[in-house]
């Protein structure tokens, strides 16, 4: 166990062909090709521990994760000879090795997830997997004005998607900044950490309010009502990226 | 013949998963995919002129393309009716009736491409259909002070790919921009009309300008050996976008 490391790495995936991150029987995880590369590269069986779950079809520009594994490679080259054992759509970016007691999702303070939207009334074929398409104007300024009401730590039930087995369901958002480039809006929201599906309800929701569907002030009365009935539909997941994930050892 | 309609598209489409514009036998073409698409909807034939011939791989933002079609269907809600029958990945952004004599083609003044590269020395798995990977630092100042070279009228042989079949090689090019933002360049090109391959061509040579490879004032004897194995790689398609096609009644 002498030559033991912690390794980290930041990955870029594109969630289009995937069932999301975690191993699950009879899909295609983007955790399993990671392990699957790094048994090729090394002939070593490891568990890669994630930041956090993406689902399918949602993507990742700085997932990070970390893995235990007995090897002479140094782990800034990591990624470099990973690379070359993993699909196209899945990639390191960084790799280096970390304290013993690095663990991605334990040790993650802060994540940034990035929702984009596009607004058109045709279908955008180069957006297909990569935005979700609306067909009417959003008003931002209210948009703005309701994810004010998010911002905190709430209990955020009418929020989370079903089959969620999480305890607790409350949540701090640290911030929900919305921004419009010619037809393109980005949401992007920092928290502590998040519940299933929750940038998504989010997302649907700030539409509905952009729409005129709902008014910003009921944002507070959804959240205290602590009911997912009242909250707006799931945006599909395309349009969701995990951008960043932010840990106390890199300040 | 009364109801005759010259129908004109505007065509957004991800070339990843074909084999370029014109029809081939045994071959994906977006050709062959609109024309199908018209006649589900029409049930009529009808032949689609358009305004370039992309490349396997090669996308565009906005490809023209005409076809002359009994319907009573108006010409700006064609591009409904026809998105309901067309791929995911290939769409009418616009569409309407116009002038008998107009061609796509042979109408045509101006076009636009756009050419996109990254600066990475890893691969980036959401750009990889979209970009071309360039894993060192280009010098964009010798990079524009090479394409002023190209600006003008001139013998373009250096530039053209293999099997062509062109007579001529005079073409114009009206302007090369080079813009730097964040490690993305993009290179814009616009001219009259392109000899096969010479935007990708103009690229390859342009990057081992910017590599240090080639001298900028070393474009002037390139352009006037009249060899293509004095000029430069040829980039890679899936950088590489048909932007706009620019006609006089539209101005």
């Amino acid at each position: 166990m002498n030559n033991m490391k912690n390794i980290m790495l930041t990955l870029e995936y594109d969630g289009t062909n995937y069932s999301g991150w975690q191993i699950q029987e009879n899909a295609n995880s983007i955790q399993a090709e990671i392990q699957k590369a790094i048994y090729t590269l090394t002939k070593k069986e490891v568990t890669l521990i994630g930041a956090g779950r993406t689902d399918a079809k949602v993507h990742a520009l700085g997932q990070v994760a970390n893995f235990f594994i007995e090897t002479s490679i140094p782990g800034e080259s990591f990624k470099y000879a990973l690379n070359e054992y993993l699909p196209e759509d899945i990639k390191a970016v960084y790799s280096n090795e970390v304290p013993k007691d690095f663990h991605a999702r334990f040790s993650a303070i802060k994540k940034r997830y990035r929702y984009k939207i596009y607004l058109s009334d045709v279908e955008r074929p180069l957006l297909r997997n990569y935005a979700y398409q609306i067909d009417r104007n959003l008003d931002i300024n209210k948009m703005k004005e309701a994810s004010k009401y998010l911002i905190g730590t709430h209990n955020f039930t009418s929020f989370e998607g079903r089959r969620s087995f999480t305890k607790s369901k409350i949540r701090t958002l640290h911030s929900i900044e919305i921004h419009k480039r010619d037809e393109f809006i980005d949401i992007v929201v920092e928290g502590e950490s998040f519940l299933r599906n929750m940038v998504r309800i989010i997302t649907g929701t700030l539409v509905e309010v952009g729409t005129g569907k709902k008014n910003p002030s009921e944002i507070k009365l959804i959240l205290e009502a602590q009911d997912r009935r009242l909250s707006g539909h799931t945006a599909p997941p395309q349009g969701l990226y995990l951008e960043k994930v932010f840990y106390d050892i890199f300040k």
